[in-house]
């Protein structure tokens, strides 16, 4: 067995957690050091792994094969790629669908400079996702995508509860409609409105003596949110909230209906789907992966940044070609 | 708009049919020419689109981007594959999984020497199907996998009924068990027999006079091919068979279970399912999108045997880097 890929991980939120526990099961890498904006004492960790202030991250040069970027789309990844991109390859779960473009551009740079990789926006939404629209797409051009999200806790739509004055607690649930998913899956190629396509479910804990009604007023007209989708809020107490609502839930379906044949006349549904018990366990398993292929294909000299649509599929796997190819 | 991209087909089956169809749907690929076993002449074609003896396609070495192999595993791509592969880049869907080892290597050899790209074993299963299996092994490595295929019809098994005496027509279709596909979905990680995962329902035109019970007997015990799973056998007419079983449709499911968290405490369900009207159109639209590939990457300069594992995905799309970046 050759040396194993020496990782850092930089961001030790849900998703730094979960790069750590799926490192430890892999055969090929071995995590050397976990860069965090906390006290570095604090990190739970094995004593053969180093925990470093962020600062203090380009003393490492040259002694990990990547590092796994687990901040935040807002505020952290787009400062600390570019920052770092010249001097480690990296990957990152950037999706920030807008900037996109942009975020590729200054991170290639950067990443191209180094004669490093940088394989960013991975993950399942970016990423899986992503990849299963593209193939869709390509193999049957005749076609309509949908993607449906959930059932799952959207972080962004709990936090914007938690917001609202009265509120000390909240989790919200993105619901797919079935009567929609089961519409496209029969290939009517439906329109569908917001609304058609998704309902909110939410779980609120009042401060003592708040306005319940005003509550749960605010939150069904929330522009952007909430207003244009049915939702239901149920108030609940702390107690329950921690008993049934901490996980971290997700999944969904990317749908692509083709049309082959002369006059369009056979239908191709391809449907790729995700029912998962933990978001961010799911999206650190996917980039560990992607930090796999992005040390090999460093080491063929490729270059600048990636998405996953650059990545073949093989260079994920820990399995040598000659298993891969049994798999065929 | 550059050159459009120059295309052979070679083999006029289902296969080579659909890939006519679909090529004309594309907006950057151009069929030059259909080579064939049969007399030329005979090929439904516009007239723009040449038809010749699959003997003379050296004749046509540097008029061609890429042909698409659409002839059979058992005698056709053996040997032409091979035979061409030094001289045209190409794509095929060679399926006998046992020999892709070897085929792999025998190609490799042949279009290294010339220069040019082979990807094999193109289509959904092998192809898309275990792209699918890689996707998941690779990310979710503490895991199973499970393949269930159909409903569809089984080529193979359709022609072992005919060969049986007093047929003379038969559609056999493969049907997963529902029961069993649930139990996976809900990662229950289950171990199935075959007879548990699949059944086969048998639709028989019998000859006058035809013993039915002892065809029925010799279907239901035939080795391999029935005597695992629970088969009906259902006698009818040669009009219903016309009226109710010509199509070819087919489709499955490869469904991925994996654990993450500490103690695998969390279930993560990936799922990649079709359902096709036409197996062999949605088959050619496959092969199409590798053969775009095909030709892009040999431009770059990448040459030898590729497997769709080898292909990034974007390599597959008539669309931009710019564009697909946007669809992230």
């Amino acid at each position: 067995m050759s040396k194993k890929i020496q990782i850092g991980i930089c961001g030790y939120g849900n998703l730094g957690k979960g790069a750590q526990k799926a490192i430890a099961k892999t055969r090929d890498m071995e995590l050397k050091v976990i860069f965090t904006r906390r006290n570095p004492e604090e990190i739970e960790r094995e004593a053969k792994i180093s925990a470093c202030k962020i600062e203090d991250m380009t003393k490492w040069k040259d002694k990990l094969d990547v590092i796994i970027m687990c901040g935040g789309s807002a505020k952290d990844l787009p400062i600390q790629v570019p920052m770092f991109a010249k001097e480690f390859n990296t990957v990152d779960s950037f999706d920030t669908h807008a900037d996109i473009p942009e975020y590729f551009k200054t991170v290639d740079e950067k990443a191209k400079e180094g004669g490093k990789i940088a394989i960013i926006s991975v993950g399942w939404d970016p990423g899986m996702f992503s990849i299963n629209r593209l193939y869709g797409d390509s193999i049957l051009p005749n076609g309509h995508t949908y993607t449906f999200w959930g059932k799952g806790v959207s972080q962004g739509h709990s936090d914007a509860i938690r917001r609202i004055n009265g509120v000390k607690d909240a989790r919200q649930y993105t619901i797919p409609i079935e009567e929609a998913v089961e519409k496209v899956r029969k290939g009517e190629n439906p329109n569908l409105s917001t609304r058609e396509k998704h309902k909110r479910e939410c779980y609120v804990v009042p401060e003592e003596g708040a306005n319940l009604s005003q509550i749960e007023q605010e939150i069904k007209t929330m522009p952007k949110y909430f207003a244009d989708y049915d939702t239901e809020v149920h108030f609940i107490t702390e107690e329950e909230l921690k008993q049934k609502h901490l996980g971290m839930p997700h999944g969904g379906s990317v749908i692509h209906i083709g049309e082959t044949g002369e006059k369009g006349e056979h239908k191709q549904v391809i449907e790729y789907k995700l029912a998962l018990d933990s978001n961010p366990e799911f999206t650190s398993s996917i980039l560990i992966a992607y930090a796999r292929a992005a040390y090999h294909l460093n080491q063929k000299g490729e270059k600048g940044a990636k998405t996953p649509f650059h990545i073949p599929p093989i260079a994920l796997s820990e399995k040598s070609e000659e298993e891969i190819l049994k798999m065929l």
